[in-house]
């Protein structure tokens, strides 16, 4: 009989989209699964990455026995190097997903960890739990759901995943797996809701290869094709249709790069010898004989389109004819800038084929009907939705429901959630710190809301300062006040604006002198209100106002 | 025979959807159709709208007659009273689009203008021009195609259309006047794009209704409904069911009751005697008797709905067992913050009705097979797709061409293009000032390029401020010098940072000053690029650095 309960615990993607990170924790040990980061919104001003706030597993740094990585996108790997560096513990994962950590740990200039390959198949123990790696589809190969087997029941997380019944490189999900530890019994399920709200199937990836063949046979000159870095299975694809086409390929972005490299020395990318050319070969080929595949450094297919639009891009230079193939969706939000890019784009004179009609791109992620079946399969007695937000956990929660799992057994959380289990029981008991963490440059953690917020002000509304240097122990300016804004007006045409709240500053002060005040505090918020209200009654824009004051 | 060409000039909604303002000049005579504006793009930060570069027309201020109206949106009529400020001559438009017009000019404080209403089937020279207004359908009553009949020959504008069948209002489109004009000979069609890259037919705004009953049928609690001010004909079939399921009716948001009010008082809007409430008179009502229509100030369908998502809406409070309507689909770009409200308006406890597939919201804008029809009727001789990005242009283009219009006599460009016809030519002839003025509180157009690169440098990176008082004629710091740091780093959590960069400056300073250097500028630039780069350094930022001097 266990002593113990199981605790589970999403530090991240539970209500968005992104920075995967679940602590499982029994006794004294803990593993984590996934270490991923996100990218910020539109309102996080200048900042580069998000990663999760990691502090629970700081604090039990001991416990923590492992980490394992269900696959190599960034959203479920990209903060390990900042969790390896508070928490170094042994990390377990496929071969493709220990090349793609490889090369990020590298990156973060992270030398010593110590990495495990696993085989799907495999089990073996790590304190309390018995862990295994199951393969699944997604739109990148050697991707797992993993499941620890504990002394309180079997828990299944899936990863991301869909059931592809043709993939690209062969390999089918592993159903007996999941149909055998269902039949067994499973306390609990953890299954990926990106697609929840999507009814029907996701196609399969190979569906994109008919597409490619499509775009190739009605281009006429060079192919430039962008996709996400991380998709080994399309680029393939798109490699296969260069063969068939006998189009040489040449690969631009720093991720792309990369990626296929590891992917071909690991032996997941197939290209045939004398295929590949270096970027400065290909002025000896004709037009119609080139596929040019692109990505940004961030593995971002638009990135480096985008520079290719604008004709500022370091090597690719749009010419009537090319035909540019944009084989992903928009991230949501981007659409305008995505759209944007391929008006320019076409006035350069290329053709572009996009869109969800052409079939160009798929998801990777399961739809309601590969949901119902992982839940049939798998016919846990609770059920968490993850990967998601609020209205999709909610949406797979439903269709959980409609599965057979009892309503009171499926729970919704957010991150820091804590859910408690039994044998027989599972319920929501309190939160863990849990948030977001700014990463800006080199700093983590050191941009926090503050910050975040001084810069929106700025941005929406400029900046007005005010420097005066003032005589020892009174309000009488020796220099000053200068008044000098950014992000404002233009000064130019705002002489008279400026000189009057110069005047109304002087005022201030005089008044402060008369009045004997001469806490700087009590000054500079005086300042503040005044200028404030001139300047709103003048323009109705209220930027941030800074008085300064000095003394000799 | 005509001796002068006729010049067409769009001045907005050209590679853009939004600020619709295009120029007809046939010697000494100007006509302007439409005067719209535009909302800012993301990376316009702090600009409240966009208005076209009016300067061509305030330079032939002399020519300009007349501006006529095809429609009471924003987009269409939003500048208009910018454009009046400057030429203020007399505005033809049909009854709702006056009506509107009126109270957006009221809230302008202009009171000085010639407004003419004008019927469908009218005819009216003005200078060269013999002009029509023509019935057409779209996501506002009373939206008209124009017509002018030049020396040279005829122009069609389609304004904003679709071909909507069975329209709320029982009236159909005027498909036998375009027919006739085809008939007879059109020089030029100028037709709505928006939608060209959709392909069948928009479906009707009646679809709508069904959509609204299934959601009224299915609702048990209140029922809020969010939709865009001026969709009258929505707001229509949203009384219409309430009637008929019996629920009071209570609007908010400041652009919803003023259109309401207009739109009852010059009948195009019928509401049966006591189905409007007041907004206090709610509680007076069980909440399955109640329906809140609901828009922004700016008759934005979200902005009303995101405050009640994050609770602080002045009035309307979501509890358990809402109903939310969005019916509306979200402007391109703001999927995200869309997604965002859903989530919060369910974790209230509300039941959220949204998305394509529950037909809650219908285009206004034809799709390929209306914009055939189009062509069709009216067989121009000449064709500029008009009102949409480039993409949509082109595509429109292609749709032309298709139809039977000579490739060349195709003409896509952008705002700004000269085109000019005679009656057997048409062609580009080169290009007058466009492009777009920011207006931001009381400003228009004082916020420039400048200020708006200096706010987006603000917001991504933040401002280092230094100040210093210099000894005159020196470099000897007699204060100073400080540094001040908003929207870059924690100040408290960044001590060590500020301490070294406060030293870096002080030797900048004993460098000049042991150098003989005097002048400000070089000072300055010397401590901006001192400090830049030790920021950067440790950082990989790039603040703003702001250095300012004074002297005693």
């Amino acid at each position: 009989m266990a002593k113990e309960k199981l605790l589970v615990i999403p530090l991240g993607g539970l209500g968005e989209i992104g920075k995967n990170m679940t602590v499982f924790q029994y006794g004294e040990d803990i593993i984590v699964l996934d270490a991923g980061l996100s990218f910020p919104d539109d309102d996080m001003f200048g900042i580069d990455l998000v990663i999760p706030d990691m502090s629970y597993l700081i604090e039990n740094k001991d416990k923590v026995k492992a980490v394992v990585i269900t696959h190599g996108h960034e959203d479920h790997i990209g903060s390990l190097a900042y969790l390896l560096n508070e928490v170094n513990v042994p990390v377990y994962a496929t071969k493709l997903v220990c090349g793609l950590i490889e090369g990020k740990l590298k990156e973060n200039h992270i030398t010593h960890y110590e990495l495990n390959e696993v085989h799907h198949g495999d089990e073996f123990q790590i304190g309390a739990f018995k862990v295994g790696f199951i393969h699944t589809n997604h739109s990148i190969p050697d991707a797992s759901a993993i499941f620890f087997k504990t002394p309180v029941g079997t828990v299944v997380h899936t990863g991301d995943f869909k059931i592809d019944q043709t993939p690209v490189d062969g390999l089918v999900m592993d159903i007996h797996k999941f149909a055998e530890l269902g039949h067994r019994g499973v306390l609990l399920l953890m299954s990926d809701s990106t697609n929840a709200e999507r009814p029907g199937y996701t196609e399969s990836e190979t569906i994109v290869g008919g597409a490619f063949r499509k775009a190739f046979t009605e281009a006429k000159g060079r192919i430039i094709l962008a996709t996400f870095a991380s998709n080994i299975s399309r680029i393939q694809q798109a490699i296969n249709t260069a063969v068939q086409f006998k189009r040489k390929v040449a690969v631009f972005g720093r991720s792309m790069v990369n990626n296929v490299q590891i992917a071909i020395e690991l032996g997941y990318l197939d290209v045939p010898q004398g295929v590949m050319i270096e970027p400065d070969e290909m002025n000896r080929y004709p037009a119609d004989q080139i596929l040019i595949l692109t990505t940004g450094s961030q593995g971002e297919p638009m990135a480096g389109l985008s520079r290719m639009a604008a004709n500022n891009h370091r090597s690719v230079s749009i010419i009537l004819g090319d035909t540019v193939i944009i084989s992903a969706s928009p991230i949501p939000g981007n659409e305008t800038s995505v759209g944007r890019t391929i008006d320019n784009l076409m006035k350069l004179g290329a053709n572009v084929v996009a869109g969800k009609e052409k079939k160009i791109h798929v998801s990777g992620h399961a739809s309601q009907e590969e949901l119902k079946i992982m839940l049939n399969l798998v016919r846990p007695k609770f059920f968490i939705p993850v990967h998601g937000e609020y209205r999709m956990l909610k949406k797979h929660g439903e269709i959980a429901e409609m599965m057979g799992v009892k309503k009171d057994h499926i729970l919704i959380g957010d991150n820091g959630q804590v859910f408690e289990f039994t044998n027989r029981s599972g319920k929501k008991a309190g939160h863990v710190n849990a948030g977001r963490v700014f990463v800006d440059g080199l700093g983590v953690g050191d941009v926090g809301n503050i910050v975040i917020r001084d810069r929106q002000q700025l941005a929406m509304e400029g900046m007005v300062i005010v420097v005066m240097t003032l005589a020892k122990g009174t309000c009488h300016p020796l220099a000053g006040p200068d008044i000098v804004s950014r992000g404002f007006v233009y000064v130019r045409d705002s002489e008279a604006l400026m000189n009057e709240a110069h005047d109304k500053v002087a005022a201030v002060l005089e008044r402060c002198e008369a009045g004997n005040i001469r806490e700087w505090a009590v000054i500079k918020s005086q300042v503040r209100d005044t200028l404030s209200r001139y300047l709103f009654e003048k323009t109705r824009r209220r930027p941030m106002i800074l008085p300064i004051i000095m003394e000799v």
